[in-house]
């Protein structure tokens, strides 16, 4: 470890992860770069977990938030109203709900993905006066007590140091070989001897990213969908990771034609990776007591008036097209490169920019990412056993960086492989 | 209701809560005052529920903060290594925790006063083995599940939509009239008959700010941490309303002579209102593993920024003194106001800066605050029946300003006062 | 009503039940014959569900019950030692536990199947230091908290007025149509993804009564054990209703070869109807602290009488060879009925004495059960929607009595037809 | 050990208890004597936890039963109407009920303590809707899961392997020195910042059995009454070990002058040490649902028969002024008894014939009840530390069998406190 870098270890505590795995100090950033205090350049495949859908330190939102912070706007309000907050909430509906035909109130809890899921699963529990939820296998929603019993990792829920309550977990789409996800929760709720209650909601992202890049078919959503109006159970999209443009549209599940009755939204929202937070919801169901679910940083202005310039991307539909362009380069590559090193016994997953490749050797993902780092490239990994190394460009990337990055991809595949071939 | 606030009723949901006590559009501030898009001026004595001790837009950090954002600093990492981030660890470190010998590895949860709480009862539950936590009367900790559980309010308490488990309710400090809390604990701990297991922690704050301004004796925090060191009991102390000098030194329990074993901050720790939460954790007791608790937006640099910033106001003693210097003017005004309003049936509450007035009349401290909104003063109430209305000046606040602000009180109280009357 | 059952009426709680399937008032029983006050006589096909397996009042239980009381033998022990249990245990032992190789200790808990069912989740708790428990749909274990929180029933979960916690439902044998049961239980337990902890045990009916008299067949049993066995899950078996004989063996579990960790027994234990049960339980994981559980009647020495007599009937094959001619004959019987009923839409169930016919039409089988009754038979529904009528003749019913009961359902089915047919 | 009580040691769980402190064989007994296996007599001032407070094997009670078994009437028959309950229903109401203006519906539960305790809480959370529990210290409710919920003894709280939920546990009667338990839960009822719900219901014993022999004021009592009325909670007494007679009156609480809502009975009621239990219930909340909460030995014929024939018992007051003349001898005795040995370190507990001494030297309690046992005399402890030596003879002992018993006492402490002043 570096000399400078003994700050971290010495005050920061133990919990600190990623600096783990990228051992270096950041300092100035932008679009799909990143550059460390040794002058150190690196291309961004990691995009803050999602948080920098459209890469580092954007110029037009920047110039939006120098201009706002230089005029003494309101920083900090609560859900006071504000003229920042006015003018997202306007953007917010003309832009993305209203062409959309999606009639939600928004909510703003505290400014993080968990806080937007506790706020759902308490309105939907409030709503249906029910007290169970179905998550699914491998679900990730959050690190607080109520998005983590919904997420399926055992290693965060042991975290808890409590037993986790008032959720069945059922299986994601192609959980078990050759058996329906669908039929198995169907028999289970048609089943008043079946031990599961009718829930208050089901809770679900459209490709699980911490999950390991599962993405359930449009097919499976539609009928999860379908399941959730039979027995008057609220469906929950969780949009903190796949929403916001990731897989191409901007809500993820706008191809599969579904409407969920509570959105949840966070990460690349604010657009500028400033600490936000939505939650989406049916003006039927729009129920809370005013304060009920409150938080202290719900008014963050910046993020709304970077958030607000964000949403200019999306008046008209070249981002989309952009992103489907990469997704389509991505992913030939990838089912290309599994083909040509069989060793990685890897398979492909994922849809749009969020894709990845599950290695059927153990360790296999993690060593590829450290290879990845020292080659100038940030990655992280996924799924429960961290089998997934997982690709998530900025939307914005050029094409020119992308390619450099599959490269550097491609090289720590070929030198991993080698190394472990020598081992043996 | 104006035209220009329809936006908010339109499109945002029910749960919005400070904009009904303060109809109007804020749009520009500047240390304690607020001016709203009709031109009119308000002087501050919210700060944001206390996220705002050093006022509105601090000239020193917003200009360290526009410096940062136009030198293109990293924004968002997660926990990855950011020179921002080195230079708060070391600041805090040397400002605040070596000149109070305070030995504390400091972790970053999510950027919000819930989320530091989650991860202070994780963290207790893990360390200790045990389930059980012990929160105190009208404590307020946050709304996400795990906060929620060790949050008295029964109306916050309801909106969990499921019963609130592993949680045991002490009584806080004076909480039963000539009946000592202490015994009362100790001797719950003492007999294992008792139903109550030895917990994993205590959860408690110096003053209950959301509780109603309820201010502990020095001697009561000893005594329970006295307790907690006699049973194995971790320490945790909530310092998210009471801390960064809101009582007259940065952490509330400085003058008590306690060291807790779990610090929870947030608020004002970013000093410009910025979403940002660290928990401070003795090291002996630092056993998360890596990720074990994690948060997209535990690295919000411009956070780092403006923290690191607000810090200089602690290398000397003088906003310590500036506030004991305010507190005791308002002290003074409010038991004089008191005596010379017997109608109010007012009880003064609260230390330093964090006082408050309780009201023995069924909804009287809310028509207080709205008649001081409506003659310029932002003012919130506090307690279980909104029975206290609550002075939260900035720290930084002029002698001028503050003496404005109390004169509205003094004056909406009379008004107030008058119509009541009437009405009988 | 008769004006005799008044007294119900007017003084028992709602809650009754039985009283209103079967309204007279019983007086005098024998073997498989019970009297009701106006002198009229029913087979019985009911058997105390599961608790009378060798009929009423059996003679040879009798005596030894009656020469017992009149010695003045202790009535009531707790769990001091009493010659009654001293040869209770030695009887079992030796009859019993010896002959199969099984090694188990044997503990009383309060005498109701529902007691050991708490007294085996307990066990297997503090065993294991693990808190879940993955227990089957359309299980029944009984209605206190712990052994609610394993029943799939939602009506009697939801009874409990709390949700019910620290259980996982997994399909029982056959439960989703061509899904195995196996395979689904597997990828929970082996993905750590799953949001389903390994728990600390697994609890089953091998063939569920009150759940719709569902066999599973041997080789799910054997799966069950090798998938317990692999992830260090304790194996529990209930057999309150399908064991002492019940199907054909002692124990229901013998012909699938597996030894369960714990096993509950309670109903038929005691012979003779008086309240009685046992949990056994393999040496290497005895280890309750002594009194760690327990319960003012665990020591019944009028029922540590008649069970001694009882394991009479065991010290040979004969009953079990009975069992299974009588079970053909019934067999035989449904099969051929379910063929000449058609309209009965009828699916037979069940393995040994414990079979029924699951009726496809609504309400069916409780109008069986009625005429039956009026018929002179007495015979229960069973499954989540009272979709089964039940056939639990005594073990020891003659095979002139199983022919009369097996007339009259055959009466009742056809005048039940006869009228369904005429409303349409 | 002798060679006749290892059948014990081979065959039984490690959970047996009582045999530990009574290490013989016991076989016959009549009224307050017992004999062993080696023709030893013993008094009994147990009465099987107080099972038996009209001693063993009455000779009425005896000659009902066995006409009944003679007479091959009905022994086990769930909730069905039988002649054996139809006459018990009838002598309870017109012996018991009536004549003290209590108008209750009579529900019979599984046969045990912990079964009607059960019961009671499903109709509380059934009938208000609330899902909280106040139960008070040093309570003992039963083993189950539900029932444990609400017990105060940590050993047997950690039994559960899980946390347990849904209860607050209140300050019993003179709990805390000085302190008012009234005030302090007054308080947490009427602050609705305080953490704890307005609760379904409360449990409580009138005298704390295995608790300590904590004996509540009548005074106590009417306040938590018209506490529960004035915040529409139910009052649960829990009469399994103070009521049937053993402090003077049928039920504890009729010289309190207290109706609760819901009555739980068992221990005693059978008379004859059947198991047997009973929960009472105010016909307004007889709300269950038929068969929503069940059990199969809820219809104990012989217990029915044995419990009517001890209801001749109360057909005039004779029994209730022996037990006051037996008390009062007894009580002098103790009073007595602590006076003249100081080192006991003694004080009294207790009412009517549930009395005990708790001792303020560790461990002294168990070696004198151990000391009696070798004397001649059964006796056990009680309180969360063993500190109570507990006397529980039967109401219907006769004063010389007394006097025997209690100068075993005075012999037992004589020569156990010699023993401890030469250790010393």
């Amino acid at each position: 470890m570096s000399e400078d870098m003994k700050v971290f270890e010495n005050l920061e505590s133990e919990v600190r992860s990623y600096v783990r795995s990228f051992p270096t100090i950041f300092t100035k950033t932008k679009g799909s770069k990143m550059w460390d205090n040794k002058g150190n350049t690196y291309i961004d495949f990691f995009s803050g977990a999602g948080a920098l859908n459209y890469g580092h330190n954007d110029e037009h939102m920047k110039q939006k938030l120098i201009d706002y912070i230089l005029s003494d706007g309101i920083t900090h309000s609560l859900d006071m109203a504000s003229e920042a907050k006015a003018q997202f909430l306007t953007a917010f509906n003309t832009i993305i709900l209203e062409p959309r035909n999606m009639d939600y109130k928004i909510m703003f809890p505290g400014p993080t993905g968990t806080n937007t899921v506790e706020s759902a699963l308490k309105l939907a529990r409030k709503v249906t006066g029910r007290t169970e939820v179905i998550s699914f296998t491998n679900g990730f929603h959050g690190m607080t007590l109520g998005a983590l019993s919904v997420t399926g990792n055992s290693a965060k829920r042991e975290g808890a140091g409590i037993p986790l309550q008032n959720v069945s977990t059922m299986p994601y789409d192609n959980y078990v070989d050759n058996q329906s996800s669908i039929n198995f929760i169907e028999r289970f709720l048609e089943d008043n001897g079946s031990g599961v209650a009718i829930p208050a909601a089901m809770i679900l992202e459209t490709v699980q990213g911490e999950g390991g890049i599962n993405a359930a078919s449009f097919e499976w959503m539609k009928e999860i969908e379908a399941l959730c109006k039979r027995w008057g159970i609220l469906l929950i999209v969780d949009e903190v990771q796949a929403g916001v443009g990731r897989t191409g549209s901007f809500f993820s599940f706008e191809p599969a034609g579904i409407k969920p009755d509570i959105i949840c939204m966070s990460k690349s929202l604010s657009g500028y990776g400033l600490p936000f937070a939505a939650t989406l919801i049916r003006p039927e169901i729009d129920q809370f007591a005013p304060g009920e679910h409150n938080g202290t940083f719900r008014g963050n202005n910046h993020a709304f008036i970077t958030a607000t310039a964000a949403l200019d991307y999306w008046k008209d539909n070249k981002l989309g097209a952009r992103v489907n362009h990469l997704a389509t380069k991505t992913e030939d590559f990838l089912n290309d490169l599994v083909i040509r090193y069989p060793k990685l016994q890897g398979e492909v997953r994922g849809r749009g920019l969020m894709t990845g490749v599950a290695c059927g050797v153990k360790d296999l993902a993690n060593k590829i990412t450290a290879k990845a780092f020292e080659l100038g490239l940030i990655m992280e990994t996924a799924g429960a056993k961290d089998e997934v190394f997982k690709l998530f460009p900025a939307l914005t990337i050029s094409d020119e960086e992308l390619g450099t990055g599959l490269k550097i991809i491609e090289k720590s595949v070929e030198l991993v492989l080698e190394t472990e071939t020598q081992l043996v």
